[in-house]
């Protein structure tokens, strides 16, 4: 079996009973049950690899490949919880193929100048506690405070990490000492890469979010006595938005998306024109000025919308997440590594958030992005085609020989 | 005081205790204290103007005036029940000025060659028991079988009606034994008239109603990771159906209007790109045919939309009323006797229902329009100018004239 294929078996295992805390589909939590059978599985794969393992204060797995050098490692890692209802790709195909990675060196005997540490980090998807990325934050330094956190059942973070002999209080000195780089590989998540027929794509960062909350306010009316003329329908304008942020978004293009996902009509009766309408705009781009100089065009042209149809029109600001770009150096290594296994080059921005960008406060970072059937993601329908992890698995170590040449 | 004076302020009047069942607004339902209070004010009022009352089965009052001659008499109608939390004009204003009508005959010492019944309906709007138009249906000989109603507090139509000595079999009996015509003054309740500076207006008929539910189908995903170009976005694709009904109504222009007042999307979440959208269309217009035309033009339109977006599309027509044209000699005579008072003549649709689209079945009916401000109806901002009731008033006398001149 290649190191891609057995990358995606254990996948697959992984996707049920006892790495499973339901029986009827994947939901792996930070510090379940589930989560501690996977913890055994994945370290001893790790220790078979040539790796040795230890469980971190906030209860990561971590196994360590020594290079011929002393310096600071070379992180690889993505998370091992799930979403609910989850597919069994996102997460553990990076770490499983950090320990193919190490699995082809060891079985060729190398070692390169740099150690290598592949991370299993416990809670990304924040799917049990109400937080998310918990434990790549503890190993970055960022977790500054350990919130109260309490699960669905009640069930609060302290008495959970208590059963793995762990302490709120302690998980910040799971805080790493320093890494020569962090390396990630993940599935897109998304449709770009196969809807160019590509396998992979080298990240250039995690996008610039920001999020509006928009009310816009006509006059509520009789659907039957009121002509189409003297009309202020909240719901009309709020159509001529939704258009308007579509096509300003599809004409500047590239990895600058915006999204209208939320929508609410008041009062919402069929015989009744709309008096009022509130709805979300999320947008994106791999580079804040980008975001916003689009968000800057899309309050202009909605703003102009109500002018034009006397309505009310009110756009806040509700939520903003900075850019979280990749390092440029690494990420030409990595495309070279890329090109020379065969393949065409593309750069992608990731739309949503990943353990690469809580890293990027530790070391440099970069990512690979692989194709993922139909972008289907947090669903169990989530497939990625074992030609596709052999290949990440080829630029992987492509990559890793070019940072053994770089450090040597 | 003027004639429509004193009607818009006995309106006023009927407005509050005892005549409303609640203390901080109007409510006035079918069969309350309040009903039977305004029972005994407004048959007060009609005998004052020369009128001799009754009470029907289905517990109208029944002010009737005798003419010259032994034929069916005129019906002038409209209701004195109200929606809750109401304007004072909806339905009470064309009662009062029709008593108005004969306290001016009266005054004169004239008789028509017809008698002349003011009716006041005691159900309209529906606002006690979940059924509309009880009454004048009993009256128009189309209340074919009562059914079992319960009001909001468990009280029985059965126990309502015995309060005032009546039954539900008996209904039926207030079956009118045949009108030369029924005629009915109302409020526009929109805001066509106001818009055009004019007081008046000649109702067409009641307009034709078709309400449809549309669902439209594309494939929800992650608002970050799937570009713009590749998404099948069903919150876009309805935007764009909304505008396009939109446009197309306008274009049709006249009484056609076409609303989507409810539209609920799925999953909407702000991050997920809407993967369903449900909402109604409610299209109306004079005439049937104006009104299927149209829809059909929607339905081409929105199927267009969902095509070229690579999107599902159902639509499906779910609650249909024909239209209750209004007498087309009624109409010129009312339009000739408003000309003839100064009034730039317009002809109107009704969007909205009115006890003279069951009396249809009974009559051949008119219907005159008074403006009331800003088209604002069942609501306590609903106004209505003394002014435009005197020129109501003085509209009424001449039709009620120029019948005369025709039966004599």
């Amino acid at each position: 079996m290649s190191g891609g294929a057995r990358a995606v078996a254990r996948c697959r295992e992984l996707g049920h009973a006892p790495f499973s805390d339901r029986a009827d589909g994947l939901w792996r939590g930070y510090l379940t049950p589930a989560h501690r059978a996977a913890l055994d599985r994945v370290g001893q794969w790790m220790r078979e690899a040539g790796m040795t393992t230890r469980i971190d204060a906030a209860i990561n797995l971590i196994g360590r490949y020594d290079g011929t050098g002393e310096g600071p490692p070379l992180i690889i890692g993505s998370h091992i919880d799930s979403v609910r209802d989850a597919g069994v790709y996102d997460g553990p195909l990076g770490v499983m193929l950090g320990i193919e990675c190490v699995a082809a060196l060891h079985a060729a005997g190398r070692r390169l100048p740099f150690a290598i540490e592949v991370i299993a980090f416990g809670d990304e998807e924040g799917s049990r506690f109400p937080v998310a990325m918990l434990t790549s934050r503890a190993v970055a330094g960022t977790l500054d405070d350990v919130p109260d956190l309490v699960d669905a059942e009640g069930i609060t973070l302290e008495t959970a990490l208590a059963g793995f002999a762990a302490t709120p209080e302690a998980m910040r000195t799971a805080r790493h000492p320093g890494a020569l780089a962090y390396f990630e590989t993940h599935i897109e998540q998304g449709p770009v890469l196969e809807s160019e027929g590509l396998a992979l794509g080298v990240v250039t960062g995690i996008a610039a979010q920001a999020r509006y909350a928009v009310t816009v306010t006509g006059t509520a009316g009789h659907a039957g006595t009121c002509a189409m003329g003297l009309r202020r329908d909240a719901l009309a304008g709020a159509a001529d938005m939704v258009l308007a942020i579509e096509s300003l978004a599809q004409a500047r293009g590239g990895d600058l998306v915006a999204t209208v996902g939320r929508l609410d009509v008041l009062p919402g009766a069929a015989n009744v024109i709309p008096g009022e309408v509130r709805f979300t705009i999320d947008v994106r781009a791999g580079e804040a000025a980008r975001r916003d100089a689009a968000a800057q065009d899309i309050c202009a042209a909605i703003g102009a919308i109500a002018d034009r149809r006397g309505l009310g029109c009110d756009a806040r600001r509700v939520h903003v997440l900075p850019a979280s770009p990749c390092d440029p150096q690494l990420m030409d290594r990595l495309e070279a590594a890329l090109v020379e296994a065969g393949h065409r080059p593309r750069r992608l921005v990731s739309g949503a958030g990943h353990d690469a960008m809580v890293l990027a406060a530790l070391a440099p970072v970069a990512m690979l992005f692989i194709r993922c059937r139909a972008g289907i993601s947090h669903n169990p329908a989530e497939y990625v085609e074992a030609a596709d992890a052999d290949a990440a698995l080829a630029v992987m170590l492509g990559f890793l020989d070019k940072l053994g040449d770089w450090c040597a």
